[in-house]
């Protein structure tokens, strides 16, 4: 059971979200950082509510909540084909929610859910593993006419800032975490000096969560305004940039979160390495280029309760943007159509 | 007197701010657009703390905000240097504060504060009829692939889809607007079809200033996150930038509301054109280039209350990245330091 003020030590993958005997609980993460407490889904339909709502996101995260929807669904005797249809389109973009639900058709039981859920954090910390290597290794760096930051053979990179957006941490993922977990285990290896955040309007999971992350885990962060960022990479106080994905497609153009764009658009244009850190699970063989992804579109109130506004809630960076992919199978460069480890193609195109 | 529920066609300059015989009274942009309530500022340190608290704000605003408090200062008979060293320290970036400040030394009185005010307002008019034309010339047009929006010999130019950031209307003037008052004109000429606005984070100027100014001029628009201009322009959504000035140094980098740069790098990346709208009061022959302009570090709780923050106001736009910068005097073209109308070098540089 989490109480009011528990810290990141206790934000454990059960404390994320577990399958109890008769509802899916999970940290309402629309409250936080104000108030932890706990939501609790009794059908699959109340998990498809609280997917679409928001209570849990984070691509990743919603795979492992679909899958033990699916698994009360079963336990309790529902309709099998009604909670896929449910869960599987409580929301667009991600590819998560139609993998994971996929993966509980065959074996609908809550072991396998939780397996999933396992897999699903032992994926992260080995991404971070390889997201961590990327900083220590120095590849990232790049020429500076002081001279101050640049290593002489690479033998020892120095500490970095790092510049994320949107949560791609525990919160987001189950228990770990994608680019935020790179950054947490970079930063206990002494590789990371402090950590820009995004605040990801208009829901502010990059103020509201990842600030709240940060903080617990004790790694120097600082919030900033979306639109902030060009300006420090301008100041040259921004030296990568880590996001996570909702989607990849075949050749690497990578959805996520609103405002990743520009980000990707900042960095190249300042020279700073664009890192996305996904789980293969993120990966869409079926989908060719990001031409071909949907992105959702949420009620325009999220941005303006008062007038008329547009909402798109992620946006595309093709992949000639991005400088690596991390995946828990290590890191990938272009041309990312022979080098993601991408599954089969599914059976149904 | 500005009652509750008055609509833009009562934002006349008066109704922005206005001197009467005891204070300066100014509509409350704080409060907007909930409530439209004014502001009684009895001396030029209460003058000098509503413009630090925005109160009012935007770069032509302030000036003649200052210029108003300096007026009642010396009709009151208080110290002038004191009233001086107050309000032109009240906020770093824009040049506005000194340059009225400097008119009104030689010459305190009432009188000398409502020309300023009166020309500031005409001034903007001008720029807006400026403006307009070079979206009526069809100047701003790039050959598009599917032919649908290219005007054989630009003879007749079709509505465009204009993205403006923060708030360079009536309020920021005094009256009318820059980039703003620009978009109004050319909409008035049927050459307007839809402003995207930047809500404009943190102080949410565009979502609640751009946004009441439109609603009440009929203007069709949409609000979006700051972070989502750069996907719309992607898909072919976006026409060109409109955005005002706070300073232009005499090489044509231009500070403007943080987030402002992030549009540029997407609108040259995107061959948007970008345009700057902003009165010969806003350039700064004694400014040499961007990088002596002083960026204002704002409370970081305006970012997040509860987290650390970082909180620049401003950002700087290279002038190569900027495709045209429209004064009172008409359109001007890099190279900048040439074809810009600098008022002469101060005397005290």
């Amino acid at each position: 059971m989490l109480h009011r003020g528990c810290k990141i030590r206790d934000l454990t993958p059960e404390n994320v979200i577990r399958l109890e005997v008769d509802a899916v609980v999970l940290l309402d993460q629309r409250r936080l950082p104000e108030e932890e407490i706990e939501l609790r889904c009794a059908s699959a339909a109340a998990m498809a509510e609280a997917i679409r709502d928001m209570a849990i996101r984070g691509a990743p995260a919603i795979g492992i909540a679909a899958a033990y929807g699916y698994a009360l669904a079963a336990a309790q005797g529902d309709d099998l084909d009604e909670a896929y249809d449910a869960l599987s389109s409580a929301r667009p973009t991600a590819v998560n929610l139609r993998w994971a639900l996929e993966e509980m058709r065959s074996d609908p039981t809550r072991e396998r859910a939780q397996a999933l859920h396992v897999a699903e954090v032992e994926c992260c910390r080995r991404m971070a593993a390889h997201a961590a290597e990327l900083l220590a290794t120095g590849v990232w760096l790049k020429p500076d006419p002081s001279g101050a930051r640049v290593v002489p053979g690479f033998s020892q990179a120095p500490a970095v800032r790092v510049l994320t957006h949107c949560n791609a941490g525990g919160l987001a993922t189950g228990g770990y975490g994608t680019a935020l977990g790179g950054i947490r285990a970079a930063w206990e290896q002494g590789l990371v000096e402090h950590v820009w955040v995004g605040e990801t309007r208009p829901r502010l999971q990059g103020a509201r969560l990842t600030a709240w992350e940060l903080e617990a885990l004790g790694i120097p962060f600082s919030v900033i305004a979306d639109g902030a960022a060009a300006s420090l990479m301008a100041a040259g106080e921004v030296d990568c940039v880590f996001t996570g994905a909702d989607r990849i497609a075949a050749n690497g153009d990578t959805a996520n979160k609103i405002g990743t764009y520009a980000l990707a658009l900042a960095a190249t244009y300042h020279e700073i390495p664009f890192y996305v850190v996904a789980p293969t699970s993120t990966l869409d063989v079926d989908t060719e280029t990001g031409a071909d992804i949907p992105i959702e579109e949420r009620d325009p109130t999220e941005v303006s309760a008062r007038f008329p506004a547009r909402n798109p809630a992620f946006d595309v960076t093709p992949a000639k943007l991005i400088s690596a992919i991390v995946t828990e199978e290590g890191v990938h460069r272009a041309p990312y159509v022979t080098t993601l480890p991408m599954p089969a193609r599914s059976a149904s195109t």
